[in-house]
């Protein structure tokens, strides 16, 4: 199968190049850096040293396994990047997570707010108009979140609804209530996808991912040339991950408010199955396929234990857990219940979370750990006051020698 | 009240402008004429004769009344437009017309897909964070549109519906099935705009809107200066409007398809209206209110029909109708029933669509007839194939004379 993959050089998009690259699919990936150059500019890096570009990391994988996997560095934002790349190499399927996916940088001010709907926007319609012109048969399988359905009292379907209402029924999609400017920009996309499906003929499936964890894959284990990337910063970084790195440097694990948030999560070798999953039995012609890709739902306050435990047993310190005041504007207190059987039903067998896996992912954090930058783990946007605001004022001094204590200034 | 009126320009926009400061109200318009450059562009134009840019409303509307209302050319998408209107003068109420509003021009092509996209929902987004910059106090009236709904086999309710699902409840948006790029637009704006309100309980009214028809207000009565523009082209033409410009000059009215379509109708002086009784009871801090802004339902074929009869009362050769192919992807046949009960509880009068109110219409273009650009008023855009699909293909040569025959070349 002709896979091209956006976002190619990102956390998830690296290993599921090789993933389909490694079983014989033919690859291409797409890049413009923009996670890189946000960490540049923020002063933040992965914590895993990962290969310095697409070049190196192709040409490591080709030596390493005899496999090509192309590669075009360009920005999916720019209409004539995406043309050449669909007309001069026509896929059958598009893996797209070439987007700006971070809730905090969306609302740390207008600037930032307005590039990433801009560039998650406008580079997934070009996507849509390139299949259009160039790939109308191609299937889109497009990376969206959990976080768009937000936290309804009624469970959670995968994307679309019975209705039944004033005697009338009607199958229509799942409401949503995005989570921030960022989930914003994905709910946007599924609303473009959605139409050009209806009005265009487009096979899309939109995988409504929970939160991703984890560090390796079957193929970033072959060379340490082909790790992928590790964000645990304020910005980039997943609530797991942070754990597991504030356990590592004896930080208390911070949960953000009362910490009952529940929410969806998944290994990220799931994902990469999951993508395969979609990509090996695609979409019809028209549909509009909407997976709900989590294995397992926990609270923060949940994950938190589950890392105190995993300390205890790996031999770590055992973590404080902090309550620190929420940044984010959500509810602490509930219902939730996401469905997630249609991947399972495709032939998903899930890699649940355990305490040896969250012991594995210390273990890496430990081998990475004079790379750590500790001043960027803790929040420092809110949700009301953008990015400025989440400075401790003057007027909080106690908050802030607190906040200074916890991340070890 | 200070009201800051985006698209001041436009065709409810400049009524609106006036409206508001007949009454007394402060006025601040912002345009950056883009309607205007789209008709330059496209070879097209306002069938009214209308002042040739804000400086020369404004100027003829102090003469003529006394009243100031402050005018800034400007690009809302463009920050330092937005920021500079909103620190220099605080409004209490802001009514945003200011988007691209056309469905054809957003399936035209790509490039038009993504200005439109980008236009409406970066300056939305502009506009917002402005509110929570400058103005946290003050209300958000957004036009949005009926189309956003799409179809449903239910009824539309206004904005949100009780959902009962798996024995749970909850009260959620409607969910909304867009009918083009343009209407996915709006529905993008209505997201990002419930999520602000939620997370800076900015106070909203989104207003969706039906077909607006009629070209005379109160104050465009008042002078041939102060007169509203009048669309009747592919691409910002509206369906009532296109009939009587086609009763007028003796060609065929042109229904899309069977022409079953049901869609909600409202009068320009409703459309003034409505927005004042949103302004006059603003939505509460946090509060995403949202109106259906129509008065009466139509199909296509009815309002056709009652072109039809108001052609004979008026004196005019009695209009054929002519189903030509639909250009569009939309339900021909389909249920179609929308609430519109809360402008009305505010204290809304409807001015309900009657052949009088037609043949006053097709008095307006007789006067105007000389300006009539007759070869663009059929579709030349497709939703499945933009703007040169639709240009008849040689094999269908029959297709072609035919359509050639209906404008009058």
């Amino acid at each position: 199968m002709r896979v091209l993959i956006l976002g190619g050089d990102g956390y998830l998009g690296w290993p599921t190049a090789m993933h389909f690259s490694m079983r014989g699919d033919e690859v291409h990936v797409v890049d413009n850096y923009l996670r890189r150059k946000m960490h540049a500019e923020a002063g933040t890096d992965s914590l895993t040293p990962i290969a310095p570009n697409l070049a190196s990391r192709v040409n490591a994988w080709r030596e390493l396994t005899g496999h090509t996997i192309l590669a075009t560095e360009g920005d999916l934002a720019d209409w004539s990047v995406v043309e050449r790349v669909f007309r001069d190499w026509t896929p059958e399927a598009i893996i797209h997570y070439g987007e700006i996916p971070s809730a905090p940088y969306s609302m740390m001010d207008r600037h930032r707010a307005a590039l990433t709907q801009y560039n998650n926007v406008i580079n997934t319609l070009n996507v849509l108009w390139a299949m259009h012109d160039f790939a109308p048969d191609a299937h889109l399988v497009k990376l969206g979140t959990m976080g768009e359905y937000g936290t309804p009292n009624i469970d959670i379907e995968e994307g679309w609804i019975e209705i039944q209402h004033g005697g009338r029924t009607d199958r229509m999609l799942y409401p949503k209530m995005p989570a921030s400017l960022y989930h914003c920009s994905k709910v946007h996309d599924s609303t473009n996808i959605e139409f050009c499906c209806r009005a265009w003929g487009v096979r899309a499936t939109d995988l409504n991912q929970g939160v991703v964890y984890g560090i390796e894959t079957d193929e970033t284990r072959i060379d340490p040339r082909l790790v992928t990337r590790f964000d645990y910063d304020d910005v980039h970084g997943t609530v797991l991950n942070r754990f597991c790195v504030q356990a590592v440097v004896g930080h208390p694990l911070t949960t953000y408010g009362k910490g009952n948030q529940t929410r969806g999560f998944l290994n990220i070798v799931d994902t990469l199955r999951c993508v395969e999953l979609a990509c090996r039995t695609p979409a019809a012609p028209g549909e509009f396929r909407v997976f709900n890709q989590f294995t397992e739902q926990f609270s923060i306050n949940e994950l938190a234990e589950l890392v105190q435990v995993a300390c205890v047993e790996y031999g770590l310190k055992p973590a404080e857990i902090r309550h620190v005041e929420n940044p984010r504007v959500e509810k602490e207190d509930h219902y939730y219940n996401a469905k997630h059987t249609k991947l399972i039903d495709l032939g998903l067998e899930p890699h649940l979370l355990s305490e040896t896996l969250v012991g594995h992912v210390f273990k890496e954090i430990e081998r990475h750990r004079h790379r750590l930058i500790k001043d960027h783990i803790l929040p420092r946007t809110t949700w009301r006051g953008g990015y400025q605001a989440a400075q401790p004022p003057a007027a909080d001094q106690a908050a802030a020698d607190q906040a200074a204590a916890v991340v070890g200034r």
